[in-house]
């Protein structure tokens, strides 16, 4: 597989273009090689990754499809390489690849061995990925997954790159199975279009907020609505895009307000690992928790999402209404992470004819 | 795969029941579903469990059988949640994994992750369990496993559960082991009944001797000796539950006394990360050690066993008498867990009829 | 598999061979066993599995030859025992066991779990090889790999051992991967006969130039310059046996002296890791980096190796000059260690004979 031409260019050279410059970079001929931020996906390739992610949970039904899905890449081997401790990620991940064969390996915490010989983290990934036909990594430094693709991209023998998460910012695939579990919940309601989407609780440093609500641009009439306390309200960078896209929002400093109208309610929770002195533990954020009597006001086709983990914004005891979605929504987060790394192999086309020859 | 129906009720329903409901709970329609403590099999079951762990090791001995074998689960997945460390039980589970091509993922120690974002414990491992199809799992938390058998039973998507030690108590396929080695050892000598079962060592505080003699009573005319220092006897629980059974038993206080009469010798070593304050390495445990002497005197169709890992309660010189099954114990776990995870999946049937077919 | 029978004496008889005698117990019937040092191998033993690594990775290009390859050990499982942090070795050895369809388990940093308990290491190495095929290991201690050996092989149960770096001295696959890149950079240069040699940098410390050096001497017509300051050179036990065999060597104390004449130049990283004093911090190493303007003055057929990890000795600007093989020789790594397994399961003619059948 070669990869993008568009990538051979100095550090600098790249490290300068606009997100949506480089967003190109990361696709070969039309197709996607690198996955590095949520924004290099537009609203056909978000389409096609979502569809591919339903029809290869439906092959996955019978044995027989298993069968056939893990052969796929069965002669291939992915590294997992997570400097940052994410089991909910990882696993994911993982069962991703085991669905198609693809042989894992992980390397975590690699501190403890040749980054203490003095070796720079870019020859210690170049190392590791000598072994290996794609690097699934989550970093703590924000750029790094990028600076990673540019340089294996510059090597004899270059191989993709996923970002599973990078320093604050980028989380591209928690965004994907978000756009996908909005896809899947509005499948009998025409989609994404025309719809509320009411966003609650940590929006200022909730990295999914952030990417969710960019991709959700790609789509038409969405209206939006950021609840959450002034300290931890939607910063101005993605007010402002959305002015730019012209899409409709507004602040609300209280859930019960806009439950009856929302077709999504995506709660999060406080992020206080960021807090610098316990600042927002001091906040009164009990009208930012979804309470069990809003499940009466809301409507009967609208969902509940969550990126977990939850604390108590969210009781247990709503688990069980059908519109609680969150749960599913981690399961999607396995689906669309196969659909990602099979696009990545140039599988999707395969699959589909798959599914069209078998399931229809 | 359905989950037993009979664990639809509340957590505090269930928690409450006798140790005798709750075993056939994790039990649907006649199938082993959750494993979760050691009494909750029968005679029949054991040597079920036994004869087709035997069946398996005889497969897998060629090529051919070995295929067989991995074909079987190739397209399921397994969670190892190991939250405590065992090297010896995780590899022997994993092992038993790769034997039946179920892909195996692991995870330990995730206190560093979700837990710290303010998790609980059930919802981390709800979301673990997402991308799987079966949970092995060990937490120092007694009851732990049981708890999350009937939260995973009582979701969308239940799978089944098994416990590879939970707190100080439940230790469920060491047992199964164990009564695995006896059977193999008394094959050719009418099996388990009638037999004299020697105890040795720590056994208040060694769970496995806690477990064995308790699944000893589904078999007849078993005798025990419970040979240790009063500190460390065997308690009251125990010799409670084998006097309403009427098993006989005595307290013994050298094992020199019962070597000659043995047909097995149970050996355990001193537990002593449970002191409280060193209390037992006071004690004198000479006359609790095997000694290569006690070689001569043993039956010649005795045999030696130890859950390991053991210190210096049975010399190395030892392990050359065909007698010490020692190691041999720990292949059978091996073997075991592999005919206990077929089970689970509804293997059995079709592993005996292949063996019926290909090895007779 | 049977293990060597040569093994069959007490320990003590073992430890006390000559290194030629205990190389030659690592064999059965003339086919490599277990892979202990590096001097165990003989020349037609270096080139057969240069040979047979080559041969590997042209069958892996194809879909059809990655299918046979991870065919030929899928009913096999390896224990990765590594006691000692090296993620780059570890993951040469996983990606191997990858390629071949070996099912890797690792077992990592065990003082957590059964030694606390007082259980000895021999006794951990055994109950852990006793669900596996072969063992890889790493250990800290000098000998133990030989001792793991030793003790295996004396059992009902025999595995081979490889030994993936033990004390400070023997690393055997290392030497082997840089025997094979030697070999394939002279390739159409009649191989390694009569080739210039130069070793650059902590010749004292340094395992790898030690082993590579030692076994150079298979060869004819060697040339070697050890290149260093005084207090890093070579020590006398290496002169001394290259003199036994008659090798022309010279120890240099500037790069810059021998760049021109040499075919291969082998770079290391000062191993300040084992200083007593930080001594080695306050050495003038200037003259003992690889300059970029060094390229010119090389000759066009020559390289550059190194083991890696790499500090300032070969700045990033080199690495794209062709001659710079030190990424290839990470590969080569995983190459080589393929066709080591391959050969310790008796595979090597099976290979050979399909590459035959199907590649010319």
């Amino acid at each position: 597989m070669d990869s993008p031409k568009t990538l051979k260019m100095s550090w600098e050279e790249f490290h300068a273009l606009p997100v949506e410059e480089k967003g190109k970079c990361f696709f070969h001929r039309g197709k996607l090689y690198h996955t590095i931020f949520a924004q290099q996906f537009d609203r056909e390739q978000l389409e096609g990754l979502s569809e591919l992610a339903t029809r290869i949970r439906q092959i996955a039904k019978s044995r027989a499809g298993m069968d056939f899905l893990q052969g796929l890449l069965s002669h291939k081997r992915a590294m997992l390489y997570f400097q940052q401790p994410s089991t909910r990620t990882f696993l994911s991940f993982y069962a991703a690849c085991q669905i198609l064969g693809l042989k894992a390996a992980e390397v975590r915490n690699t501190q403890t061995s040749s980054e203490v010989k003095g070796e720079t983290p870019e020859d210690s990934v170049r190392t590791f990925s000598s072994f290996f036909d794609v690097i699934i990594m989550r970093h703590p430094e924000a750029g790094f997954a990028e600076k990673i693709a540019w340089l294996l991209s510059n090597t004899e023998r270059p191989v993709p790159v996923i970002n599973a998460g990078s320093g604050k910012d980028q989380h591209p695939t928690q965004a994907l199975l978000d756009v996908y579990t909005l896809i899947r919940s509005f499948e009998e309601r025409d989609g994404i279009d025309g719809k509320t989407i009411v966003f609650c609780g940590d929006l200022k440093r909730g990295r999914t907020v952030r990417s969710l609500a960019l991709l959700l641009t790609n789509f038409n009439d969405v209206r939006m609505y950021f609840v959450a306390p002034e300290e931890l309200q939607i910063e101005a960078d993605i007010t402002e895009a959305l002015e730019r896209k012209g899409v409709k929002y507004d602040k609300v400093y209280s859930l019960s307000e806009v439950v009856a109208e929302a077709d999504a309610i995506y709660m999060t929770r406080l992020q206080d690992e960021w807090d610098v002195a316990g600042e927002s533990r001091k906040l009164d954020l009990g009208k930012y928790n979804f309470l069990p009597e809003y499940l009466q006001r809301m409507k009967p086709t609208s969902v509940i999402m969550h990126p977990l983990p939850r604390r108590n914004e969210i009781p247990v005891e709503v688990d069980k209404d059908p519109r609680a979605v969150y749960w599913r929504q981690v399961r999607n987060g396995m689906w669309v992470r196969v659909a990602l790394l099979a696009t990545t192999f140039r599988l999707d086309e395969l699959i589909f004819q798959h599914y069209e020859y078998h399931n229809r």
